[in-house]
Formats: C-alpha cells, sequence, structure tokens
C-alpha cells in the first residue's frame, strides 16, 4: 500500500506536535513524515513511522518537503500529501511567491486553477473565491469561474471519493439567493448560467440555493457538497458547525482539481503556543483519516493535469 | 398577567395552522389572538385562547392586526407581540410600504432604525445590514450603523433578557476579519472604531473577530450575541446550526430597539402547502416561548421610543 506523506509544515510551529499526536494512533496506512526529524522525533514518533529530511538547504524544509511530496504522489510513491500549518507571512519574507499550500502544490503539479474546499463531517463545501476582500467578491464571480468550481467539485467527489453522481447545491451571493432580482442581479447573471452549463454537461448541480438552506441540505444527506460563492459564506457555516457537534467533525482543508490527492489541516502554526505540547491535534488527526478514505477510494487513473475551465 | 398578541399573518398562507398547532400545547403565558378568527379556529384553536377580529376593512387584515398588537403593547395591555409570516409581495401589491414586519413595527412604535436579530437556541445574532445585495454591504457598513446595532444588541439582552453585562462579539466583514488589512480595509476603518466606541461606552463588546470563530464564541459560552455585518455572515451559520441540533434550537426572529417586545416567526408564508395541515408549527413554538421568556424577563420599564444613534 502507498503511504500518506505527512508535511508536518514550519518546524517553529504546532505542526511537528500535532503531528506527532495524531500519528501516534494511526494505523490505517503506511505514512512518511517529510520535514525536519529532530523536531518531530521529540514528541515521540512511532517507531513504524519513517522520516525523510527532504534535505534542500536552498529554501524551507517546509517547502522542500511539499515539493518531494507531490513528486512522490505524481510519480506513484505517494498516495497523498497531508499538510500541517505553515507560516504564511515568515515564508513571504523568504521569498516564497505563494499565499498558502493551495498555490504552491498546484503549481508544483501543473495545474492553474485548483479549488479550495473543506471537509466537516458530514458537510463538505468549495468556495469560488477565497482570500479576497468581501467587496471583490461580486467582481470576482463570473460564470466561467462558478461553473469550473461546480466541474471541478463534482469530478473530486466522483474520481476522490468515489460518488457515483455527486450532487451539488450551488450557493446564491445574495441574500435568498437574490430574492427574484430584488437583491441584487448576480445570481440570475451568473450563478444561475453557471448551474445550467453544468447540468448541461449532465452534473447534478442546482440553484442558486439561500445559504441559508443550502447546509441544512448538506446535512440532511440532501447533498454531497455545497458550492459557496465566498469564504465565509461556506467557512463560517462550516465552522459554527464544527464547534456545535465536537470532534470527529473537526474540518480539513482539501483541494480539488490537482492530478494529486491533497488534504490538510485547517489552522494555522499557533506559535504562541509551539513547543508546549498543548496544541489540539485533531485537525491533523481528521485529515490523516480523511486522507486514507481519499486514497482507499479515489478512481486509479490520476486526473490529467492542467485546466480544465 | 398581560397577555401575548399573536398575529397569525397572511390567512391565505400557513400562519393560521401554525398558530392553532402551537398554541395548543402552549400554556406559559395568556394570549390573544390578532386576526381572521375563522382562519384560525378551523384549526381548533383551544378555548382558553381569545381571538380579536382587528376589523378595519380598510387595509389587509394582517396589517391591522399588527396595528391593533404594537397598540396594545404600547398602552401596557399586551406584554408582546408574536408574528406569523406576511407575504411581502402580496401586501406591496395591495400598497403596503414596508419590506417587512421590522420597518412596519417601528414605524407603529416611532423607532426609526430597529435592529433585526434571530435567535437560535444558544445563538444570538444582530444584523448591521439585512436585505440588501452582497455589493451594496460594504458601502452600507458605517461606524454609526455599527455602533448602533453593537449598541442597540446590548441594550436588548440587557432590558429584554435581563442579562446585566452582555457580552458581544462582533464579526468582521472579510476574511479573517481584513488579515491586519491584507484582506480588505473595511474591519480596521470602520468595524474596529466602532467596537472601541462601544467599549467606550462600557459595553462588552469585541472584534472585529473573523466570522469563522464567531459562532463558536456563542456556542461555547464566551459570547451572549454575535453582531453579523450582512444576511448570510449572520444567518447562514445560525440556520446550518438549528438544522444540525434540531428542533429546540428552531429560530425565531427578533426585533431590537422597539419600545415593545417582539419576535416571531422565521419563516414565510409558505403557500404552497398552506391548508393542507403539514406545516411545521416548530418556530412559532419557538417563538412563543421566547416571547414569554422576554415577557419574564424585560425590564418593567419600557424603552422609550425614538432612535439612539
Amino acid at each position: 500500500m502507498t503511504p500518506l506523506l505527512v508535511t508536518p509544515g514550519d518546524p517553529r510551529g504546532i505542526g511537528p506536535e500535532v503531528t506527532a499526536a495524531a500519528l501516534a494512533t494511526f494505523r490505517e496506512r503506511p505514512v512518511v513524515v517529510v520535514g525536519d526529524e529532530a523536531a518531530v522525533r521529540r514528541w515521540g514518533l512511532p517507531d513504524r513511522i519513517r522520516v525523510v529530511d527532504p534535505g534542500d538547504d536552498d529554501e524551507p524544509v517546509e517547502v522542500a518537503a511539499l515539493r518531494y511530496a507531490v513528486e512522490a504522489c505524481l510519480s506513484g510513491r505517494g498516495a497523498a500529501v497531508v499538510t500541517g500549518p505553515i507560516h504564511k507571512a515568515r515564508l513571504a519574507a523568504r521569498g516564497f511567491p505563494h499565499a498558502g499550500h493551495t498555490g504552491f502544490l498546484a503549481a508544483l503539479s501543473g495545474v492553474s486553477d485548483p479549488v479550495m474546499a473543506f471537509v466537516g463531517g458530514r458537510v463538505r463545501v468549495s468556495l469560488v473565491t477565497v482570500h479576497i476582500p468581501l467587496q471583490a467578491v461580486s467582481a470576482a464571480l463570473t460564470i466561467a469561474a462558478v461553473a469550473h468550481t461546480i466541474r471541478t467539485t463534482a469530478a473530486a467527489l466522483r474520481s476522490q471519493l468515489g460518488l457515483p453522481t455527486p450532487r451539488l447545491v450551488v450557493c446564491g451571493l445574495n441574500p435568498h439567493a437574490g430574492d427574484a432580482g430584488l437583491l441584487g442581479s448576480e445570481d440570475a447573471d451568473v450563478v444561475a448560467p453557471a448551474v445550467a452549463i453544468a447540468q448541461g454537461e449532465g452534473l447534478a448541480a442546482r440553484g442558486p440555493v439561500s445559504a441559508e438552506t443550502a447546509f441544512a441540505d448538506a446535512l440532511a444527506g440532501r447533498a454531497d457538497a455545497v458550492v459557496a460563492m465566498y469564504h465565509d459564506q461556506g467557512l463560517a457555516p462550516l465552522k459554527a458547525l464544527q464547534a456545535a457537534l465536537g470532534g470527529p467533525d473537526r474540518s480539513v482543508n482539501w483541494t480539488l482539481g490537482l492530478p494529486i490527492l491533497r488534504c490538510g489541516v485547517d489552522h494555522g502554526t499557533a506559535d504562541d503556543i509551539a513547543g508546549r505540547g498543548v496544541a489540539d491535534p485533531s485537525s491533523m488527526r481528521a485529515a490523516l483519516a480523511f486522507a486514507a478514505r481519499l486514497s482507499a477510494a479515489s478512481a486509479p487513473a490520476p486526473t490529467t493535469p492542467g485546466s480544465a475551465r
């Protein structure tokens, strides 16, 4: 069985300790940790787990680790990449040109338009726009971008989770999905045409639906994923649900549209508590479990790299 | 004990049946139903409940009912107004100049700037902006509007729910509350100054906080209410939680800043199922229970009508 490749992330953050804590009880699939060996071993990694030092002194170890892990997955030596937290500002100061994992992993695997998604318990949500000001969302919302997100989400649910006909509920941008045009035009002009395109391609997508009801659909099993138009529309409900439902629903960051499988923790490096052994490893636990599920369910033929837009 | 004044809403919608169903088991406080008597009686209202026909043939019965109920509460003959659903488009077609209950109730009670809020289980959320396109939110977000919402929310939690020092968590507008200015300027330029003003007035408000974490704070009991900047930021998490946690957390519409107590159902007239006796009365049940709680907890001295902005 090919191993999961786990990158603990920034050695100065909580990544190494949550990685070690989560791996202590993880036996669903072989694991290779890629990163700073001493930083992880100090937290008592089980003997069954191999650690690879990505060994490129010219770049930060967490960056070299991602490069190594992606190459291993692309070449079939790894099943999935599972990422701990990196520190974006620290990497930017060292010349790292990407805003986070998603863009770097996409560049490494030759994809120009990955989709950021999150999984928490029964709820899966993908985002059309991510880290932009709210005021910029409307302009960024194009028919092509919404259709691409729907398509990529459906493809990932099919190929990575094994759902033959994924049902997607697509949120409207405006309150009440625009209330028949009374509350903004984007739902009729952008979201609805994108949903129609997806339906024309045979995808089981419906919308625009009010974000107020989309998550209830997902929770009730009436939808396999929610497509949200912007960051807080997707993540505020997801994190609220996680807080309400507790540990097993701890959310995981999942990148769609890559030719490899990738998920990771949903939190940052938490430098203020790093090294004290008090960090909560539940997101890394959830990420490992989800990566094992993806690895078992994913279709044998990898997705072709490149844009499908 | 002064009664709750219950307005079933549009007689053609599900209001009468959910009102009758919810009142069948409600005994916490006397109730007077104000509206179309035949429409409600046909669903088997208990004998203990009086029905008043507001009797103004010049306007729709649901409008006359609201007028009657507000006047009764203003004059001390009613404890609170509990509203069933009205049909906004139908009322607009008959010349009703308000977008919904909130504006009409405010006008009836001499208030220019009420605040729309919702309560679902342990989570209370008030909204700075409500039924406007997402693209219009940034421009509508002024320091005065955010401060007014914080102030009005704190005042209502104090006077209507009896919380001596309400703790409010105020959401940022942008992802990660602006991420230190990288994702939009409104959090630093508008939300933060408004929170500072509220703190200067002695209110226990903090923020801007990422909407991703604000609801977890409310769920964990670290905040008594969330102040959200726009419709979906507040309601998508609230409704998701309600779907996850079930009936007792069914959400209720609550109007803050009025000189009277008012809450109501969180749903519409559902004309498609009206009259079949299949409508879910749980939001009306929750509204009645919440109105009884407000009536018992509210400070004896009514709030002074007019703007506090």
